[in-house]
């Protein structure tokens, strides 16, 4: 029935189909690599939604009690107000069709499930349920958005605030964002050509963490410092945080939830090759944050002749931003050098920024700018491929345009409605001049004022 | 040494491997899939019971605080005899041989591991490891028995709770829940016929929280308010929660774990499509919950001209709640909707239940079953498939069972061994009356006490 | 172009192909399952360094207000120093190279990329990334390092504290652990020659939790009781924590991390047998956590007449310390029953240890050696192949050695440093002592400073 033609070609096929089979039997396919890659974003996504409680219990215990309610009535307003802002205009502006400095404007996101099940069926290796990725992207700029309310706490309005926010999440993270992550200029062939490598944020120490550092920086400055903050002789009036133990819960919060945001951000997960890289970067982050937490405990003891536990928990996360530009390179004691770095800076930063006069209440510019800006140029210390230059032309143009977008709607805001809450309310406390109520009302203040 | 003919069977076993090996090269395995379903129920399941931790603090934060320490004794117990209850005979009178209305009564569940390698070994795309099954299971009763502690909060008993929850997890929540997970009457032909379509419930607006609810309901009814809550012109006077930040750690907790409540409730991750059915779920869950806080933030503004924390925290579990019982089908806008409308109900059906005197601490009969009722309605709205008529008679059928047997069960518990603290306990509070201790001995009263 | 033996040789190879086929199209692949091995470490990690947030929550509820940074302080630095310390000699001490009774001194841990690729390439279905259970160990470490610091809190100094913490993980740590988990001489065939079984400690009941609970005891021992908790007469003055809802999150944070402790010790997830595995494992941390919640509860409502939440919170531990040297024979009822053994356990061996003036603060000697100990030997009942006389002598020799070198530590430390606070210090707490500020600066004792 068979030619000998056909023959060849059927024997050819079984041929064909020993060499394919030979990988086949070891290598990952292309859906059980989708499922893998998406799981990561699920994991990591569901780590650095965490995150938001890790911020808010940070924010919590460090702000006074008169003030703790109103700083978790943001806190979990702020995520909503960022996903729902990702989710109206956010994604699609920093990742569709951007060409060089935005993506699409104004357009919903939803998830194309047909389209998606297409590239499953492609068996692409790198494939990925697009709502995996939707939900990993939008809780980082839920994490961009949590860095700010804790620097402009204790003075600032709540509906103001949420505006910042909208704006921040919906415009000011997405555009810059879309520079790098989307593909835009900084991702360009021409930025490789004019500074010698690509720019490098594997993570976000510059999208993420100095972006949210720039935008608290301004906002610092046109609220001003809290009332009776500094004298005028530049004394520092110390308003210590009320809960010192759910400011180091939020820190546990936050290196928990911080393995998801930088392992994750290795986008795949469906080869042994991303195995590794994501075991390294887990390694690299826990070793950064032990380095900053660490160094910051013993510069303290050396500074200061006590350890400060507001420092130690500022140096862990301090360690944990500088690690996140390039958490895939270092070796481990490398990796906790360059948190040390970053666990050291924050100790010198916070007096730094009281001595101009910037009041930041948990030290997030300290973290969050400082050592995003180390973090981000460390990398072409560990990175071969890397320059410094491309580096510092990411941190300055990022910086640039947060600083003057963050300026544009700060000061809109204060000569509209007003960012600040009146001096009699300031002093009441923004929990019961904003909400009416009280955080511990049997404990503090409100226990006084039951027991008559 | 080869026929001809047997040439040709070997070419054409060829041809079969090369036309057997395209598919193979692209497609999960058997085992490969086995293990996916099982990891998403082990990691679905860790995230579920870490929300009895959310239970706890939401609780704790939210009872005053001479009954801090006696609600986070219920809730570690009340977790510990659910899981015991539910080995004891709650699975195998949920799952196993449900014939309509219940399944084995009295059987000690044990894995099958013979019967799940056997399973595996038949390349089941479909097979999961018996226990992670049951693990997960397990934890969705606990959350039943977690919602309701809290309404019945500063004035019940410990161990007629403690009973209450026995049965509550090995009997009526098991009953009620074969009927639809168990593949029981309402997940028949006949109802499928009789009402145009089947009862969706996919994670439990109606198994889990409005059965929790109604069960909190009738025990609220039944045990009658907390002395001096309600005056006798009907005015209520304010019992202001301990401790903010917990109750809203508590609520950032139950929102983590919902990923897994909902996302792992998919039941399977053995393929790309399950992989995307997931990854829309996670993305819905978390808008549904951004909608709720953000519409319960905004109402709470608009009505009382100020923004209520407790009202932000029950909307954003408000949302949960409301897509719990179909968070596949919605586009992210329609479940950021469905959960918005569940974050306005909480905010009307707080004061509405305290107009009837329900003393509900937590306000979790609004939470759980109000927006139980309302999602699980909703689903008809985005689902085609599913019927008005089919969710109503899912929701009607189970609460008329849970009502009345609750109300057995208190009833019985009441007339016996008594549910109520006696007037002079529950004024010192719970911790003293039943414990003997306090939960914040150095502050509040306990300070007062200690510094004479 | 082709001969008739070469056709031959190609349609042999065609089925070949297809016998080799039918396996593949069934079994996980070498790499899927490199990949699930590395997944389950860095999930199993990420679980177990969340319990660092356990352990702090869980002292700094159950310490007194005044010694709350302190234990914060402690926490966060004690977990960075044992990671540091792991990086730096723990792991190769551990696992490099272990000749009977220890590794390789001094050599720094590094990922061998190359080498783990090559791994991956040579698609060993054990394969799994260097790096992950570099992780994975690690946080192993910070577990035993934070077992201490409860049991000596409000006394010690906090320097030699973390000098002790640094040789606990950088020597007695990874020298005990190699003598079993490195394939030391507890692992080796003379062993079970004479024995009659190897020494069986699935997660680290003996190596893990009595190692901690030794190194704690007999820094209990050097350093003495706090001032006045014991009278002349014998009479124990009570010291109650200043947050129970705080240490209540601490142990729901260490049930939740538990599922990563036990669960990832089956080291692999790349089959369906690994997969069936760990769900019964998780099935059964639970079922222990639960059965010793829940005896605990019981035990001291008939013993006190009250039910003591911290008591509870112990006997969830003490369940959970129980099951983990062999969480992965037992039926779930027979893990219910080892962890409600541990439950009661620790009712009595809390006041024990009182009435040997033996001062422990948080109950971590009770928790961790009583039941770590119960749990070793427990492994004999529900595990045929382990014979009670192994069990024995892994508990005794690895006990006697944290002892011996437990004590020349904190003795070397005591008699050149000091390892006590001054009294006065003592009074005053450690918090305003050590770190010159409070815990709780507008609560208790902070308030009333503030009101001056």
């Amino acid at each position: 029935m068979f030619e000998k033609s056909t023959l060849k070609k059927l024997a050819l096929a079984g041929l064909g189909a020993t060499l394919m089979t030979v990988p086949v039997r070891a290598e990952v396919s292309g859906e059980t690599a989708y499922i893998f890659n998406t799981l990561l974003f699920l994991i990591g996504g569901f780590l650095v939604m965490w995150m938001a409680a890790g911020f808010a219990m940070l924010e919590a215990g460090l702000v006074r009690s008169k003030n703790v309610a109103d700083i978790c009535v943001k806190n979990v307003s702020l995520y909503a107000i960022a996903c729902i802002m990702w989710m109206l205009m956010g994604y699609n502006l920093m990742y569709m069709d951007v060409s060089g400095y935005f993506g699409t404007f104004f357009s919903l996101w939803s998830p194309d499930d047909a389209a998606a099940l297409a590239e499953a069926a492609e068996h692409d290796p790198a494939g990925y349920a697009a709502g995996s990725d939707f939900f990993f992207q939008m809780v980082f700029v839920a994490t961009t958005a949590s860095i700010v309310s804790g620097t402009v706490a204790e003075r600032i309005k709540l509906f103001p605030f949420f505006i910042f926010t909208a704006v921040l999440a919906g415009l000011i993270y997405p555009i810059q964002g879309s520079w790098e992550w989307g593909g835009g200029w900084l991702n360009s062939d021409g930025f490789v050509e004019t500074y010698g490598s690509e720019f490098a944020d594997f993570a976000g120490s510059t999208l993420v963490h100095s972006t949210g550092g720039w935008a608290a920086l301004v906002g610092a400055l046109i609220l001003g410092p809290r009332l009776g903050r500094y004298s005028a002789e530049g004394k520092v009036r110390p308003m210590p945080g009320s809960s010192l133990p759910l400011a180091t819960l939020g820190t546990f919060i936050l290196w928990f939830g911080w393995f998801g945001f930088n392992g994750a951000s290795q986008l795949a997960m469906g080869s042994a090759a991303d195995g590794i890289a994501i075991s390294n970067i887990f390694v690299n982050t826990n070793m950064a944050a032990a380095g900053g937490a660490f160094a910051a405990m013993v510069t303290t003891k050396l500074v200061y002749k006590k350890v400060d536990l507001s420092m130690v928990l500022n140096g862990a996360l301090a360690g944990l931003v500088s690690i996140t530009a390039g958490p895939d390179t270092p070796l481990p004691l490398e990796a906790t050098l360059i948190g040390a770095v970053g666990g050291v800076l924050v100790v010198f930063a916070v007096p730094f920024f009281d001595k101009l006069k910037i009041d930041d209440v948990v030290g997030a510019v300290s973290v969050h700018l400082v050592c995003g800006i180390w973090g981000t140029l460390a990398v072409a210390i560990t990175n071969p491929d890397i320059t410094f230059m491309a580096q510092l032309v990411g941190v300055l143009s990022i910086g640039a345009f947060v600083v003057v977008a963050s300026a544009i709607v700060w000061l809109a805001l204060k000569y509209t409605i007003g960012i600040r809450l009146a001096e009699a309310d300031e002093e009441l406390g923004s929990d019961l001049a904003e909400l009416g109520l009280e955080a511990y009302p049997e404990f503090g203040k409100g226990s006084q004022k039951l027991s008559f």
